[in-house]
């Protein structure tokens, strides 16, 4: 990571969020106060918060969901969008040109950048040459920040606490992004407690336990997906991220399919429990258990639009 | 259809608008005295009727003429607007999802969704799960529901009735989806005669004409475009829907060819009848026709713009 | 060019902006106070002088860059956008529908066109027949005027004046419809000195040295960059259009590298000068020099909003 986010904790402002390493548990307090204010905004239709801001979503890979989430956000609160799902023409063989020249471009037409890049470290990069603030919407297999945060509020407007969790981690540990970025985020908090459930070659990386183990969280791992949802407050489900492993693996033979979640699991897990999944799911979920009012993913998805409108407030406010 | 849309008539609010025989004459004359209103406000150049709602266009396969006008109607109304191009990234090979968990996403970002998609029966579906609005603009084989509103509203703004009408349908009636609904929707009304021009292999399904002759229409199949046209009320003229056909066919083969509107086709149409089409036309009318003012397609294109404003006004209003 | 686009000078409105040809100096006066004008409302966040109305962006080829641009200034002036980033769908093989059937459609949803196509002669073709607006935002090897217009501001703002330039023009002049735009310009303007550095087979064209002869620039042409820049006002440096070639060249042998400008080339150049690129680059001016305060490319893109804002203005303003 470059020097230019902002480290500094507490009110002083961020400039960019390029990683969730950003936010100490001052930082997040103050963010997720301001995400449930947005959330009453949002569902009063949205306030002319940022009247005339400018957000342009840069997105070098498509990724539809996290794009429209972002531009619900700045139309949330009066803003406006310039918007491009497919910023390679950008850097095209034809008319090349670097990642840092676009963003400086791109920086004279609005006033917040939204990237989406498909090499690690790009977030950095843009944000070290821009004059206006940068959101790091996902870079490759390094970070996707404002997923974590979303991840941490859902959790807490959930279960109203973000100590003491037992957070059972399901399906593919190795790859995904999201599940590293949240157990970063989760071990600020004291008590955190963490179930690993994952097929071995695809199960989570042993600096990521240790940091875990060094922040005080106690951490097992386990084959046994009931016993684990059995006191969980928090399971996690993910999807095997084909598009980021090295070698093919064949989706039936990652033994992913014995950590499908199902009404018999639901049936084990807590009554005050939830069930997230940073989606699009491929089967990981059965749909017979979107009825159960432990199943938070459609309203975790929901919340991504509040948390992003705060981040950009906080972010674009004179 | 699944039972979500609601089927009521009159004043009876629209949850979705997922097919043409959810409208009746009743629902059909508020639609079109609301649209009406709505063309003078959008000759106002728009007013803010519906400030801080957002319509997310989710469209599956391109159509950017259809995409845009529903876009021209929400801003008009002072709306907002989410777009996608090329929603197929929702459910790609990489990271597949079922439209409804889309749906159930996307619905967390707007207050109504536009759904473009090439299989038939899809806005249902998205109806039966969405907590928001779905406007069905066009699925696959299936319906386009909104072409064929702003079809009838034409020949209302242009003739001024829509009862005792001699409509002249010519071209692919067996693929044009348009022409199905527009029937459909013309037989609500008395004294309909419907004469359909089309090459044998491309003419008219027997249901349809069943459909028609039960709700008391008169219909004729001629070959003679020339006499067909001469005591014509409307003329609608269709282009081959090659993407739809299931083999392919020698587009100079289809005789077609013989049914071009040109000038001497004009000639032949009484002052007071009118020449439609759903566009694009790809030679099936001849551009030394548009002078006429009897050429109402550029118009109908544009009238488009206020039913899509009266829907959408329907939909989200408070 | 056909008739449609006013050529009349001074104040008279313009209807529509094809090429660099329609503007005088009366009339680059006046666009350029009112850029100037804009430039503070950019900088103030942008202001409600186009309230509800409505910009299309139709461009057939990928140019985010200069569709940005135009979004940009259409939203600071409180306006809304259409925008369509790949057009071609509206002709495809499948569909296939005459540039003058998809503008006279697209001008039914919108208040202004803003095109981008790959065919000489496009943007003229769409004034003809739109009842709105049009701006040409290139059109394949014929002009792409507003590009000229913010490089003519640009040196405006950064010089103080027009007249008695020495404008150093490098790199790819054969293909580079840039800088025939701004040679065209420029030859308004008294005392203007032209050195043209470039390859042999991609040198300047004799008829648009002809032109500058004619209007009573001096015109020279040399091999010795840093001798050219030793006193100039502008240096110019432009790319190898490789996609504008009609032959296959090798970037490598076009002897553009001898050309590349750099430290060594911004001592040559005199305080007051400033060096301009129309972006992307791709090696032609070395991103040492960016911190120079002479390297006035990137203000030069961002000039380019308030030019866009100015004829937007101009030619929607009732």
């Amino acid at each position: 990571m470059t020097a230019s986010p902002t480290r500094a904790s507490g009110t002083a402002s961020l400039q960019h969020v390029v990683a969730a390493q950003q936010f100490d548990r001052q930082r997040l307090a103050s963010l997720f106060r301001l995400s449930e204010e947005m959330e009453r905004v949002r569902l009063e239709g949205g306030h002319q918060l940022l009247p005339g801001r400018i957000m342009a979503t840069l997105f070098y890979e498509p990724s539809t969901r996290t794009r429209l989430s972002f531009e619900a956000a700045m139309l949330r609160l009066g803003g406006q969008v310039l918007s491009t799902e497919n910023a390679k023409d950008f850097s095209s063989a034809i008319k090349g040109e670097t990642l840092e020249d676009t963003v400086r471009i791109v920086a004279g037409y609005s006033d917040c950048i939204v990237l989406r890049h498909h090499e690690e470290g790009a977030a950095a990069r843009a944000a070290a040459v821009s004059p206006v603030p940068v959101i790091n919407a996902g870079d490759g297999p390094g970070q996707h920040p404002t997923q974590a945060l979303l991840d941490v509020f859902t959790i807490r407007q959930e279960l109203g606490r973000l100590d003491h969790l037992h957070v059972v981690m399901v399906g593919d540990l190795a790859h995904g992004r999201t599940v590293h970025s949240l157990a970063y985020l989760l071990a600020l908090y004291p008590g955190l407690r963490v179930t690993l459930v994952a097929p071995e070659p695809i199960g989570m990386s042993p600096g990521l336990i240790q940091h875990l183990l060094r922040h005080g969280a106690r951490v097992d791992e386990t084959d046994d997906l009931l016993a684990a949802v059995s006191d969980a407050d928090v399971v996690y489900q993910t999807r095997l991220q084909v598009e980021r492993l090295s070698q093919p693996l064949d989706p039936g033979r990652t033994g992913l399919e014995r950590f499908r979640v199902d009404r018999r699991v639901m049936e084990r897990m807590p009554e005050g429990a939830i069930l997230m999944h940073p989606l699009p799911r491929v089967g990981e979920i059965d749909p017979e258990v979107d009825q159960d009012p432990r199943a938070a993913y459609f309203r975790q998805a929901r919340n991504g639009v509040a948390v992003r409108m705060a981040l950009l407030r906080s972010l674009l406010q004179p």
